[in-house]
């Protein structure tokens, strides 16, 4: 939650001008996003998002990331829709950073995930994994298996500094990977971080997804394991199967798992919870004291990897054959 | 610009209800507002601000700020109005804080004022003072010169690591405004915080005024003099007479100082000063580094307050008779 860069009126105004969305009524620093710095707009014609895009994000992706918004709102699923300049571009630039304006879709996103907000999300995903089949830009997954191996280098010699034998954890793991992760999977684009924060729901309607920012091309699956872990289990670490089987069965209702896919589940489950346990670890261990943004516990992720270690086959997450 | 505390949507929904402003449709943590959290709240029923009260306000002098801000909007001020929920009252309980919801005012604040700013924020001024007459409500000013020597009293000893002399200058000034400070003005409620950021425009034309939070009943000439240090000043702390002449043109064209008040104008404008001074300086050597609101730069005052000094009669400030 931070406004890293702060942008004047008599820089907007004109930027919203020339976006062709009327006049500037007003804008606010958000207290959102960790990577980009965010402005609720309004103007005459509605509300919108400004994101300046700070150092973490590589301009040379910003063109998958928004073409994939305006082809996944094509394919009918509820998420920003980049809004193009009188040139037709989406990209400016203001105060010094590239920039995007994009839809804002209303919504809240629930800080304590229901059963049935699982399953809204399940099926959610099952709909962007299919709207995407049609997408033609590629992006390679920067945080996958190989992704893994060279942030935990980066800070293998303090892991346990964070927990006692944690450097022994995330190598173990990592050396089972290596010889478990299932390759051939189904694959196309993933969101990669459906985080509660980044699901909208009005009411108890899923209302949008928002925060493509780590989509890329990978395993389907590999998806919804990301989305169980970030779902499905309590404030006190605890594996909440109702929660998991409303998720995987609606999503299955719409994209139903091949065998392939069900078998590799336990490991894309450790896989997942992997990837955020070396990410926040770095984070934990390389966040300034000062810096805006807190860094999130690892042990959250460590907690679930021990779980999933302990798990021998998918039905222990409530995947049971759909058919 | 923080939020201080978090807000759960199972804590939201339901205080928007018992408002009668309809379903919940988003809400976003704004990086405004130095005292408080500010959340941008969109209902079915349009757009709000939730604002939670931390630590620095007192609880009891918040039926004076709302109590004003509704006597305000019924005298045609263009102010956050607040709401009543079903019990009739304007302050709730969430997330352990006292919190409010008022209408949201469109309108951007010029991050560089021209004259024509000026203009229209010296007539918002006037329309203020004249409708706050009728306000039953009393507020004495925490921060007039009693409160400004004992501010004081708590740096004094470290005031020279802000800048070689600063205490030699404010002990000075104090006991120069001692002697000097006019009694007898004509009173009624101030802002007594109309910065920029407090006045929202849109396109040319003044839209609002927000912040009422250090209102009180002062000397109506002294509000005067803190927007002219707050306004009509550039950057590199050149004083504007252009912007002076008109602030305070437009101020007098709806309410023209007495003759006593434009004699004490100077001793006014030093007031101003040496308050904004003390506060910031306070705050510069008070302030945590790691905190989440920056301090602003105390030396900007130190030179307008020295400019002040220099100055011998109200005409110098482009105050000349109205008649």
């Amino acid at each position: 939650m931070a406004v890293y860069t702060e942008v004047t009126d008599d820089e907007l105004a004109p930027l919203i001008a020339d976006y062709g969305l009327g006049e500037l009524l007003s804008y606010k620093g958000i207290a959102e996003g960790v990577e980009n710095t965010n402005f609720l707009v309004h103007t005459t014609q509605g509300t919108f998002i400004l994101t300046l895009y700070e150092r973490r994000v590589d301009p040379a992706d910003l063109p998958f990331f928004l073409g994939l918004l305006e082809h996944l709102n094509k394919g009918g699923i509820s998420c920003p829709l980049p809004v193009r300049n009188r040139k037709g571009e989406v990209l400016s630039t203001v105060a010094g950073r590239t920039a995007a304006v994009v839809t804002f879709l209303e919504g809240v996103w629930p800080r304590r995930p229901r059963p049935t907000h699982c399953a809204a999300v399940g099926r959610a995903l099952a709909e962007l994994h299919l709207a995407g089949e049609s997408f033609a830009m590629v992006r390679e997954n920067a945080l996958g298996l190989s992704g893994w191996h060279a942030l935990y280098e980066r800070f293998a010699s303090r892991a346990d500094e964070i927990a006692p034998g944690l450097s022994t954890l995330i190598s173990y793991e990592l050396a089972y990977l290596d010889r478990a992760w299932p390759k051939g999977l189904p694959t196309g684009v993933i969101h990669a971080d459906l985080f509660p924060d980044n699901v909208f729901f009005i009411g108890d309607t899923l209302s949008g997804l928002i925060d493509f920012y780590f989509a890329c091309n990978d395993a389907w699956a590999y998806d919804l394991a990301i989305c169980l872990n970030a779902w499905c289990f309590e404030p006190d670490c605890s594996f909440n199967a109702t929660k998991g089987r409303a998720l995987l069965a609606a999503y299955q209702s719409l994209r139903p798992l091949t065998a392939a896919e069900r078998q590799a589940f336990p490991v894309l489950a450790r896989g997942a919870a992997l990837r955020f346990l070396v990410t926040r670890a770095h984070d934990w261990l390389h966040t300034d004291r000062n810096a805006l943004v807190k860094p999130h516990d690892p042990n959250a992720y460590v907690r679930r990897l021990r779980f999933h270690q302990e798990v021998e086959q998918a039905s222990e997450y409530g995947l049971e054959r759909i058919s």
